[in-house]
C-alpha cells in the first residue's frame, strides 16, 4: 500500500494524481463512500465518491473565503446557518466571529464523526463549541421547518451530483429567503470557473432570482483544478461592492481571525473578475 | 493512438492527467524534447521535457498578465525585449501596443518553428509583424552584448530545472540592469505559490537585490497546476502600487487590448497577495 497514487476523476478528461503512503480509511455511509488518504503534497485528504473535498494543506482558502467575506460583509452576525461543511473548516472559521449561534446542518452525520477521528487539524475542536449546534438532517427540510431567521448562510456542498443536487435548484433558493434576515447574506460555492462554466452560470441566475445584490468571488485552491475556483455571494441589502476597506481592516483587526489567506484587501480583489469569467455571468467586460 | 493520457511529472508527487486524442509532433531539438498533443480539456498543447508549457484553452491568462502588467505600468514602452517566449504568446500581446520595436530572443529555434506550424492561434501572426525582430540566441549571452537599452523585459522562460536555468541566477540580473532603461521594467514568471514556494522565494530576493520596487503578482493558470501561479515585477522608479487606475483604465480603452483575462481593476488586484503568500516573501501580513 506504500506510495501508491489515487486519481481524481471529476472531470472526464483530466485527471488529477496524488501519491500517498497510507489510506486511512476507506467505507461507506448511508449516502456515499468515504475515504480518507495520507498524501504527500497535500497532507491528509478527504474524498467522497472518489472526489477530494478538502487536505490539510490547502483548506484554509476554502474555509476562510467562505467564512470571512459573509461574516465581515454583515454589521454584525449573530445567527448563522451552514449547511453541509461536515469537515467542520467552515464552523471553526465562523466561530472565530462573536456569534450567538452557529447551526450546521450535515446530511451524513458519517462525514462529521469521521473527520473529528481522522481530520482534526480542520474542526480544532469547533463542534465542542457552546455556541454551536450540531443537526444531522437534509438541508432543505431542515430551513423548511427551521421556524428562525439567520444573519449568514454558508452552503458549504459537495458538486450538485451526489447528495446536494437538491440544494442547487430553484425551491431550494424560495426556502432560503423564508429563513433569511432582512440584511442577512448568503454564500455558496459554485465550482471551477474553467470547469464548471454551466453551473456557475445556472447558479447565478438563480442568485439573481433571489437577490438585489448577487456577486461572483473567486479564490484558486490547488486541490479543485481548473484555475480560479468561485463562489457567489448575494443578499438583498448589502451590496459588497459598497463596504469600505478602513472599517473592514479595523474589524479583522479587532477580531484577530488569524488567518492564512484571507485580508481585507483581498476581500475586495477577490470580487474583481477576469473578462472571462465576467462573460460566464453575463456581464460586459 | 486514440483517447491516450499523458501525465505531466513536473512535481514528484503529483500528476496532471490530460486526455488526449493525437500526437501532433514529437521530436528532439538540440536543447529538449518538443511535443504537441491535442487535450480534450484544453486544446492544443506544447509539451517540452515532458512538462505543459501552454494551451490553446488557457495561454491567454498567462500571455496578458506576462506582458499588458509591465506595459501599461510603463508610460510609454518604445522598445521591448521578450527572452525566451518561443511560443509567440507574448509578443502578440506585447505588439498590441505602440512599441517601436519589439526583440524576441529565443534559445532554440525548432521551438518557434514548431509553434507557428502547430499552434498558429497563440503568435497569431505576431513573428511577421515589421517591429517583431526575432533572434535566436541564448538570452543572457544577448543581453552583455546587446548594446542596446530596454523599457521593458519580459523573461519567458521555462522552468528553472532545463535550459533555462541560468536565467535565474544572480549574474544575470546585473546584466538586465545593464540594459534596462532607467525606468524600465521587467517580469518574469516563478511558479507556482504551493509547489515551487522556494523559486518564488529565491527569484524575489533577487529582485530585492537588483531594484527598488520588487513586487509579486499572481493569477491562477489551470495547466500550470498548484493555486496561484506567481509573476514578479521589478522597477527603479515606477513603483506599481502608486500607478492610479483612472490612467490605466484610460489607456487600456484608448489602446482597444481585446483582453479575455486581463483588466484594470484586475491589474491592481493581482498585486493584492493572500497572507500565506505574503510569508513566502518575507512580508508581514
Amino acid at each position: 500500500m506504500k506510495n501508491t497514487w489515487f486519481y481524481e476523476h471529476l472531470h472526464p478528461t483530466l485527471r488529477a494524481g496524488y501519491k500517498f503512503n497510507k489510506i486511512i480509511y476507506s467505507g461507506r455511509s448511508s449516502f456515499q463512500n468515504i475515504k480518507f488518504i495520507e498524501t504527500h503534497a497535500y497532507g491528509r485528504a478527504l474524498i467522497l465518491d472518489d472526489i477530494v473535498q478538502t487536505t490539510e494543506v490547502d483548506e484554509f482558502i476554502y474555509h476562510e473565503m467562505m467564512s470571512h467575506i459573509p461574516m465581515l460583509s454583515h454589521p454584525g452576525p449573530k445567527n448563522v446557518l451552514i449547511i453541509g461543511g461536515g469537515d467542520g473548516g467552515v464552523l471553526r472559521e465562523v466561530l472565530k466571529h462573536p456569534v450567538k449561534k452557529a447551526t450546521m446542518v450535515e446530511i451524513d452525520s458519517s462525514v462529521v464523526k469521521l473527520c473529528k477521528k481522522y481530520l482534526p487539524s480542520i474542526s480544532r475542536g469547533a463542534f465542542n463549541d457552546k455556541r454551536a449546534n450540531l443537526v444531522f438532517a437534509d438541508g432543505d427540510r431542515f430551513i423548511r421547518n427551521s421556524g428562525e431567521k439567520y444573519d449568514v448562510i454558508i452552503v458549504d456542498s459537495s458538486d450538485p451530483i451526489g447528495p446536494a443536487k437538491i440544494l442547487f435548484q430553484k425551491p431550494f433558493y424560495r426556502n432560503i429567503l423564508k429563513v433569511l434576515s432582512s440584511n442577512g447574506i448568503m454564500v455558496r460555492q459554485t465550482g471551477s470557473t474553467f470547469l464548471q462554466k454551466e453551473e456557475i452560470n445556472y447558479s447565478y441566475k438563480r442568485y439573481k432570482e433571489a437577490f438585489k445584490y448577487p456577486a461572483l468571488y473567486l479564490a484558486p485552491v490547488p486541490t479543485y483544478v481548473g484555475g480560479f475556483f468561485s463562489f457567489i455571494y448575494g443578499s438583498n441589502i448589502i451590496n459588497p461592492k459598497k463596504i469600505t476597506l478602513p472599517g473592514l481592516t479595523k474589524k479583522y483587526r479587532v477580531l484577530k481571525l488569524n488567518t492564512k489567506y484571507y485580508n481585507p484587501e483581498l476581500h475586495f480583489a477577490s470580487f474583481v473578475l477576469p473578462n472571462h469569467e465576467k462573460k460566464i455571468i453575463g456581464e460586459k467586460s
